[in-house]
């Protein structure tokens, strides 16, 4: 056994973390004698103190055993084998060059030294009872800034104690989930197409999720009223995934129904900053704010990583979810939350919006210019507003599994419309033969959408070529 | 209507916001016909196209209808009246100057230049790609430095891959709990006296907990094997409350209960850094690695507020509770772990915990001294370690409810042992007329801890003069 170390105490220590790892890997066998802490000593070459103080440290912490005077033995850990490894978790792959898959921003736009700046003026001004356990609805400055930005740029009606701050909007969705069943709810409905992760999500909290199918004015509220549940998640500024923003009248129709029902939409704003050719749909909440609950982050606008989110609701449920997150995890992080509220009042948000706003609406740009150029006949939409669109391609690339087969081979990330759906496809969508697509663009800068692009729809149409060229070979 | 604001956008929103407003809050009741765009425009002041751009935008969020060329209405919102107002949360108040409740570090010791310093570092190195969703089990560097800092300080059998970081060890006890519930457990054994929390917070999880009497050597294994629960939730190198620490043999017998049912212990080391006498007992976890998961944070170390915590645990328990994290939030904030693994690496975080084991050392010493000399015959206990201390005041200061009461009056914040028991007291405890109190010292200066102890005896002994005065006058 080696035992190194610069004083007296590294080597204790190091004799005693070398002692417990062979006991537990078994190098020392249950009912092994141990030599006697002074034959020990010599044979190491330590002091006898150092060997007695590791005999009776680990003694007590249960690896050895020892009967006063009759010597020292490795007491019986019975190690059962490992469990069986579970599968390796993949960490999220996205943002590659040619990468056109949803749900991404621009990391790189990340505002670096603004971000670092308003984390030092926190760390230099936060008052050191700042830093105890935090109020689980979140620090009051952030919950006012919070309410401030948001009635100003969703047209949500906040007052600061019915915001609260979440790890995202995913954290959101689950305290919101979690209310919800404790208030007896079992069901929940769901956008189709829309959002796996909303299903994954509220399936944790003990919801299941009725999906409800969208139109090209948003979720068909009479589809919702027929499936009898009380609480719906939508997103109806800019719907995920097919883009299309809810109708004022379905808007009313939803509000009314919420009303009616004594019912809970849950609002998922996850791109209602970015809108390119006019101001932003005012959030649904604003029209019914007794019966809607707004959620938001700045995943879409300073970066994911951060895992900073905020939800707006009726001051009891708001009450309930924040009793949740007190018991579950005692409150969000006080410096982070400091450091957006220090951006948010600095104006650096909104700098950062509207740089990402400008970038953004090119690589939109970028994106139609390149398809009309490399795809004629291709129809995109939903690009009024957020990070994606809906490309539909012509006929000739089609049938979808072969066109996203030869995707694949041209190196090409993409995720069809139809991943997104629960229930069937509506009648004609897909037996038109037609290849439609759910395309990220934000997190590419105009070049490489429209390098991606020229990948993406040449590397099928080679292939058709090569293999009617085959056909026509074989046929000879 | 006041419309102020810079250019025309301003106004704009000025007037939108405005509209809003009166919709939602009656001022403008519904059906109201609205004027004709030009003459608001005329009223206001402002262009007509920013009136009609408002009325088009509010038509389309549903707060007016309109048909064309007949006119504008105010829709029908129909707000019912509010919820009623929900308690209010009160923040976490500990930490005044004469506070004696234990579970807070002193926040004053958090070192901001160090931790400034690391978030700066981070911001300027970390990679892009970093700044996107995170791996749910945590950031690899960070998981890394855990599994050497637990295993050299904690003799914590780590590999990173075990290692998961979370919100704190609340979060960790939740992701746990859920992922014990998924596996079909209903009950969990937790220490009596023990941490409220704990039972609340495995409540939220679907758990049931099933309190375990803890006597002088710790959990009594015996008593928890009559309970028939396949989990259980222990603080064994510091009991909390009582400060015991598990003896060698406990832990060899909590092990085997283990390793004989298949059981799960979940470890909560909630001031394993703080050993004052001799060097840090080693977690359990060490023992039986296949079976325990060693949970922590940097609560104590550093701050509560920055929500910091790890677990540490067989496999497949990791696994799943990974997977519950990624659906519930989606991992934690990346630049914060990356700040603790800069911080655990540069040693920062080693220093951290030497200046705080010194203070908190004089802390402890004051408390003992103070009571030495303002309550002869007081005892404390459960010293050796950790942030608090068991006091048992001498039979002259109770009854308990009493001595609470002059407490109170005194200005001092105290918290009684039997606040902790879920069960009945065991026989002689109470019964005794002795007041049983937890200490907490570590977040007040020697100074401040002596005061406190002075007000907190004097105050119920000077009580008991007058009450005996009174007495006196009353009787003459």
């Amino acid at each position: 056994m080696l035992v190194e170390g610069g004083g007296g105490r590294g080597r204790g220590r190091a004799l005693q973390a070398g002692l417990r790892e062979a006991v537990r890997d078994g190098r020392l066998g249950a009912g092994t004698q141990l030599p006697s802490s002074r034959e020990l000593a010599a044979d190491l070459g330590v002091s006898r103190g150092l060997v007695t103080d590791a005999y009776a440290q680990l003694t007590a912490e249960g690896y050895l055993t020892s009967r006063q005077g009759a010597g020292t033995w490795v007491a019986d850990l019975r190690q059962g084998p490992e469990p069986p490894t579970p599968p390796a978790f993949a960490a999220d792959d996205r943002g590659g060059p040619d990468d056109l898959r949803p749900g991404l921003p621009d990391l790189a736009l990340f505002p670096r030294a603004a971000w670092s700046a308003a984390h030092r003026r926190v760390m230099a001004t936060l008052p050191h009872r700042a830093l105890g356990y935090p109020d689980p609805r979140g620090l009051p400055e952030l919950r006012a800034a919070l309410a401030a930005l948001l009635g100003r740029r969703r047209g949500v009606a906040a007052d600061p104690d019915q915001v609260m701050v979440t790890a995202g909007v995913a954290q959101a969705h689950t305290l919101v989930g979690l209310a919800l069943h404790a208030r007896g709810e079992r069901r929940t409905a769901v956008e189709d197409p829309g959002s796996p992760e909303h299903t994954a999500l509220l399936a944790a909290t003990g919801l299941t999720a009725v999906p409800v199918p969208v139109d090209g004015e948003g979720l068909s509220v009479t589809a919702l009223e027929a499936t009898g549940v009380r609480s719906v998640v939508v997103t109806p500024c800019h719907q995920f995934p097919s883009g299309v923003a809810c109708s004022a009248a379905r808007r009313a129709a939803l509000a009314d129904w919420a009303r009616d029902r004594g019912g809970v939409v849950v609002e998922d704003d996850y791109d209602g900053d970015f809108r390119y050719d006019r101001q932003p749909m005012g959030a649904l909440q604003g029209l019914a704010p007794g019966h809607v609950v707004y959620t938001g982050s700045a995943s879409k606008s300073l970066a994911p990583g951060l895992r900073l989110g905020w939800l707006v609701g009726p001051r009891d449920l708001v009450a309930e979810a924040a009793q949740i997150k007190r018991t579950m995890d005692l409150g969000h992080s006080v410096t982070e939350q400091a450091a957006l509220a220090d951006f948010l009042v600095s104006g650096a948000y909104d700098r950062q919006l509207r740089r990402c706003q400008r970038l953004y609406r090119a690589r939109r740009d970028a994106l139609v210019a390149a398809l009309s150029r490399h795809a004629p006949g291709a129809e995109v939409s939903g690009i009024a507003a957020g990070l994606h669109a809906i490309v539909t391609l012509p006929e000739r690339y089609g049938p979808e599994p072969r066109f996203l087969a030869a995707a694949a081979r041209a190196g090409v990330a993409v995720r069809p419309l139809s991943d997104y759906r629960t229930a069937a496809r509506p009648a004609g969508e897909g037996d038109d033969g037609r290849v439609r697509l759910v395309v990220g663009y934000a997190h590419l800068p105009p070049e490489a959408v429209a390098r991606a692009v020229r990948l993406l729809v040449q590397g099928p149409v080679r292939d058709a070529r090569r293999l009617s060229g085959e056909a026509g070979e074989a046929g000879r």
